[in-house]
């Protein structure tokens, strides 16, 4: 893959190197200021662990890339003194970034069997000959690495086997709450353990790191029940539809609600989209799901029943491009057809950036002719994440000494850190940080951010390859919005032209007008071989006059501003034709020599 | 400008060419399945009054395009038969077309005294020297145009003065409610005219075309002075700070109430942004705004104030790149440096597509320090758009024969139209159309969708030239995701390689590598050359086989796919150095002879 670095601002300091061994230190490498790439180092003496290690999609204006993992350059220096890496739950923003980071760390993995599941997933789509030191852990649990031990809290989150991860140092157990939301009435039946929660309070907490997602979201986040009895009644009032339903893959509470609420009304189920077989295939086989096998048909199966008996849950909710249901709306999906029989739900809410991929996919189904359920007033969806009321039970439970807002663009982070004022925890004991601060515990009472280490993000375009700065994106951007303009010009060694000046546009207006245009543009770059011949221009800025000229004629006649490539070959007229050998300075000579005089005659 | 157009699909059909005398056609060649460039053609006869002319916000896949026009080549084609252009109100998305259409088209222009200053400043701020003939209207009155009676009722909207547009045909009434709502108490007093509404529907109307915009939500839509309140809660609450507030420029309510609670909290009120200024001084000229010349100060006089004895009013609402608030965000604005002591309040909700711009803005003004009120839960804004329950009361008033949903993407107007059909009005006599389609109405109860007309969108950047398929988009995107490669490859006229190859790139991974990769490249281009001079490709595929064998390169060693653009230059080295002169087919034959004898040799 190709990556390129976005560094933060600033090396590591000579404060943060030194004191590398003194005191325990909180270094949030991800997730901080964003939604995504979670990870976070906590480092006591020469020992470190790692919880998460997310990647995150690339933001609109990082144009080609893929994805965007974190730079973990720190980690990898240190990779001797991690004793592991600890994932709460198996979400790419915290589980991504494992088939890069890994391999570079060579660590133990630690995570609830579901999570590794994903994991070796992720490594097997990768193509990774790596073998991870997995150790699976389970809620309840605590592990020793290191002079810390690790323990594990059962978390309610919109993927199965959750966990909070608590961490005991010399200086104090540090709790990260991971993605939580406290759910009263969970589907399936795995709540957050309040109790685990209460009980590690009262033993003392003096950091809390908790997840920020919902911090504007007012009251409690609905549980997860809520969209089985949604289910219910859309089920009940559509017996002559096909029902589709669009959810998130790894919504596995989802899918099972969906396969629960197809057998009672006695219908079956057909899985559209690669992920979506994939995620059921693996909880299936880990025992997170309980599904009958004659409850699943093929496409071909269901299409000897009536489409009221079927119900199609497929991926797509977030209008993602090649999805089930966008392949579906636009009439290009091999099995399934839409059409004035069909019900569509999406069960989910567009993640901030789909807003319109979505809504392109509502216009679209409803140009197919069939019904559309989705909006969230109609109760089928719900957030994984806590709601204001929720972070204060959090709060008041676990009754931090310190608090670390985690999980959230920088408005989130604040309004968590608002919320815990309010809750009494004094505003210095609240640390707003940034990816790559260091918050650093010294001894009773005396805690700091402390220097910053290297971090950032490595954005990931195709294949690795090295890392580099974000010229490549300004490029893209530069031609993504007014094209290119290339230009050949081949002269001799006295800068005349020996070929007509070759001109090939991309993306521009120019190809317009090229017929009118042309001779501009070949006048613009005589002269500046003219100027460049007169000494007026120097050689070697011949290039970029050729470009200011073209420019100006493009500006002039378009008012447009093409990224230009101008390139001058210089052809020695007498060399040898069957390769490009060098120049015979002796020949040059003699033939330069005669042109000028003919032009001083 | 250059414009790029996008058709609809189909040409005129001659069912639509022959009927244009016969009968009544309702013609929208924009805004439907859209937000934006509304545009509307009555006809009968050989006479036709058009509606509205707006333009809309590029689409996000619309690179580098500065907004977006509706092709009106079907008006352009009857322009002698055009009666007059009739405008509702004075937002872009019903005026913004103007300046490009009007010339073309030279008709009366009627609108309110507000409408009409807006489009004497686009063509301003356009340099036309096009003079149009404007024609003053105001609600109440009625104009005649050909046997057309037009007639102009009063409604509510974020802009002062808008109108809903009547039209008396011979077949009927038509009613176009422009963009509306029902604001109870309206600010200034301006409130949609039901009795005239009533009037209306007691005298019959044929067809209603209605806004649909807010056809997704339920209830009614908060009245503008909701917002009076919030904002006396805010000033009250925030004694301590300058308070910054970010708006619409064109919502002028807003702006009134501005300076009604700045006046009444003895605070003056400093102008920031071109077109706030803009606005808000046409507005006062022409008698929209009471405002006392010593409540505004510039930014240099109010600094002798204390900070909390101001405030600023900005543009920036959107999170627009170059707007006051965004320059304020970024600590990039001349006269305004945000801190702790500021209250930033966002007085709009994000238009969709603009959700992230509006998101990065609100997290770097978190990051200045400063306190942010954005949410919609606080009442500091309103829609200007009819929520499900108003858009009965419209219905039920005006209670038409026919219904055309207006204004909308596709689900907005099907949502509507299934509002239409739950108030009674029968499924059949409410019509989904298209941009383009036509309405027919032939006789008693003999209506039906005609042929479609010319429509579309034209895509507006810099300059317009002329008019070409999407190819330049399609072009734009692939160098947005890989970037370009361009290859400049000089021989001889028997394809032998007289320089060597010279490879540029911009925003491709190519750079990253170039050394390791250029023999590879030159490898490529060698073989392909090689291939056409043994006759295995064919002189005029050698660009293409070059362009295949360097993408195989870049694939199998960047799993890259920029554009790649060849350019084979063949040099005659015995023409004369001065011109390109036209080769001498005698020289060459000669020359190519003696290799190929050297060859076969």
């Amino acid at each position: 893959m190709t990556t390129t670095r976005k560094k933060r601002a600033g090396k590591p300091s000579a404060d943060a190197q030194k004191k590398t061994s003194r005191g325990l230190r909180i270094i949030p490498l991800g997730g901080l200021g964003e939604i995504g790439k979670n990870i976070t180092a906590i480092e006591y003496g020469d020992e470190i662990v790692v919880i998460d290690c997310g990647m995150k999609f690339p933001e609109e204006e990082m144009l080609g890339i893929d994805f965007v993992v974190p730079d973990v350059q720190y980690l990898v220096e240190k990779r001797d003194r991690i004793k592991g890496i600890f994932l709460t739950h198996g979400h790419e923003d915290h589980i991504g970034a494992i088939p890069l980071v890994l391999p570079r760390l060579d660590v133990p993995l630690y995570g609830t069997p579901l999570t590794l599941g994903l994991v070796e997933n992720k490594l097997l789509d990768a193509r990774l000959t790596y073998k991870p030191d997995y150790r699976q852990v389970q809620a309840g649990m605590t592990v020793k690495a290191g002079r810390f031990e690790v323990g594990f809290i059962r978390v309610s989150h919109s993927i199965p086997d959750s966990l909070a991860v608590f961490v005991r140092t010399p200086f104090g157990t540090i709790l990260h709450s991971g993605d939580f939301k406290l759910d009263a009435t969970p589907v399936g039946g795995q709540g957050t353990d309040l109790a685990a929660l209460a009980e590690l309070g009262k033993e003392g907490v003096l950091l809390l790191l908790a997840d920020s997602t919902n911090s504007e979201r007012a009251g409690f986040t609905p549980s997860e029940s809520v969209v089985t009895k949604s289910f219910e009644e859309i089920f009940r009032s559509h017996k002559d539809k096909r029902i589709v339903i669009a959810a998130f893959a790894s919504n596995l509470y989802r899918a099972q609600q969906v396969f629960l609420t197809a057998s009672r009304f006695n219908r079956k189920v057909v899985l559209v989209g690669r992920s979506m077989l994939s995620y059921i295939d693996l909880a299936r086989r880990l025992g997170y799901m309980d599904v009958q096998d004659d409850l699943i048909l093929t496409s071909a199966e269901a299409e000897k029943l009536s489409p009221n008996r079927t119900v199609v849950l497929t991926t797509g909710s977030q209008g993602e491009p090649f999805s089930g249901l966008v392949l579906m709306s636009k009439g290009e999906h091999r099995q399934v057809r839409l059409g004035a029989k069909d019900l569509v739900v999406i069960s989910a809410t567009p993640i901030p950036g789909n807003e319109k991929l979505v809504s392109n996919t509502v216009n679209r189904l409803f140009a197919c002719g069939c019904d559309v359920i989705y909006e969230r007033s109609q109760a089928i969806h719900v957030s994984g994440h806590a709601s204001r009321e929720e972070q204060k039970i959090l709060l008041s439970l676990v009754k931090p000494r310190y608090f670390m807002p985690v999980h959230g663009e920088y408005r989130h982070l604040v309004r968590h850190g608002q919320l815990a004022r309010d809750m009494g925890i004094p505003m210095k004991n609240v640390f707003i940080l940034q990816n790559g601060d260091t918050l650093l515990f010294e001894g009773e009472g005396q805690v700091r951010t402390g220097g910053r280490v290297q971090s950032g993000a490595i954005l990931v375009d195709g294949m690795m390859l090295g890392e580099f700065e974000g010229s490549l994106l300004r490029d893209r951007k530069e031609l993504s919005e007014s094209g290119v303009l290339t230009l050949s010009v081949v002269t001799d060694d006295e800068l005349r032209l020996i070929a007509p000046v070759r001109i090939e546009s991309k993306g521009s207006v120019f190809a317009m007008d090229r017929d009118n245009m042309t001779p501009d543009m070949e006048q613009a770059v005589t002269k500046a071989l003219d100027a460049a011949r007169a000494g007026a221009v120097e050689r070697h800025l011949l290039t970029a006059e050729i470009r200011k000229r073209v420019r100006e004629v493009m500006s002039r006649n378009f008012r447009a501003n093409p990224a230009i490539i101008p390139m001058v070959i210089t052809v020695d007229a007498d060399k040898p034709n069957d390769t490009p050998a060098p120049k015979t300075a002796g020949r040059r000579r003699s033939r330069s020599a005669k042109k000028r005089s003919q032009a001083e005659a």
